[in-house]
C-alpha cells in the first residue's frame, strides 16, 4: 500500500479504536509528513475536524507556499467543507482512498485544477464499511443528512 | 443594521481587540442565535477556525434538520472553505456584511441552490480595510495567499 496512505489508515483506525468516525488523513509536504489527523466528531463533538481539517490543524499555521507544495493524503473522498479547505489553501493534489462509500467533491477540485487519484483500496473501504453498519446515523451526521 | 449582522460585527470587533482576524459570524435557527464566534488564527493557531467555522463548532453538534433551517450570518464574504461547509451541513441561507474586501465563493452558493444576501455594510469594511492595511500579511495568509 502507498505509504502515506498507510499512515492515513492507521490514524482512521486510531478514530475507530476510540469510538470515533473512521477517516483519517495526512499532509505531505515534498516527502515529509507536516500533519496527520482523523475525524474528531465524537471524542472533541467538533463539527469541523474531519479528517483532512484534523491533520491541516495538526500541520499548524503553514506560509502558502508550502502548502502549494503539499499532498492530501485521505481514506475516503473528501466533502465539501475538506474539498473547500484544499482549495482555500491551494493544495495541488489529494490521493483518495476510496471513494465507493461516499462520493465528495471530486469534480468540483478537478474543475480547479487539483490533481485527484483515487485509489480505491479495499481496507479504507471496509472500514468505513463496517463503521457504519455499525453506526448508521453518526455517518448520516457526518455528512450532513 | 441588521440585529443579526450587529451581532456579527461585535465578534469580528472582540477578535480585533484579541489582536486577531476582525471576522465575525453567527448561525440562527428560526430567529435564534444558536452560535456565534470569529476568526481564531491568532488567537488559537487554527488554520481552520475562520468566524463561520466557530460559530458552527460552538453551535456544537447538531442534527441536519436544524441545518437546514439556518441562516449564516457573516461580516466577509465566506472563502472555500466556510462555502464547502455550508454546502456540506446543508444551510439554505448566508447573509454577508460586504464582499468588496473579499469576494469568496458566492457564485458556486448559488449555484448549489443556498440563498446569498450581500449587505454592503460600510462598517463591516472599514474593519477590515483597517486591519488589513496593519496587517497585511497576516490576511494574506489566512485566505492562503
Amino acid at each position: 500500500m502507498d505509504e502515506f496512505l498507510k499512515v492515513a489508515l492507521e490514524e482512521a483506525k486510531k478514530g475507530y479504536a476510540e469510538g470515533g468516525i473512521p477517516i483519517g488523513s495526512v499532509l505531505v509536504h515534498n516527502g515529509t509528513i507536516i500533519g496527520r489527523g482523523h475525524n474528531k466528531r465524537v471524542q472533541q463533538g467538533s463539527v469541523v475536524l474531519h479528517g483532512e481539517m484534523d491533520a491541516l490543524e495538526n500541520a499548524g499555521r503553514q506560509p502558502a507556499s508550502v502548502y502549494r507544495e503539499c499532498i492530501m493524503y485521505t481514506t475516503l473522498s473528501p466533502c465539501p467543507m475538506c474539498s473547500g479547505t484544499m482549495l482555500l489553501y491551494g493544495i495541488p493534489r489529494v490521493v483518495i482512498g476510496e471513494n465507493l462509500t461516499f462520493m465528495g467533491e471530486e469534480e468540483l477540485l478537478r474543475s480547479r485544477g487539483v490533481e485527484v487519484e483515487v485509489l480505491n483500496n479495499e481496507e479504507c473501504y471496509n472500514l468505513m464499511q463496517q463503521f457504519i453498519k455499525e453506526n448508521p446515523c453518526l455517518w448520516n451526521e457526518d455528512i450532513g443528512v
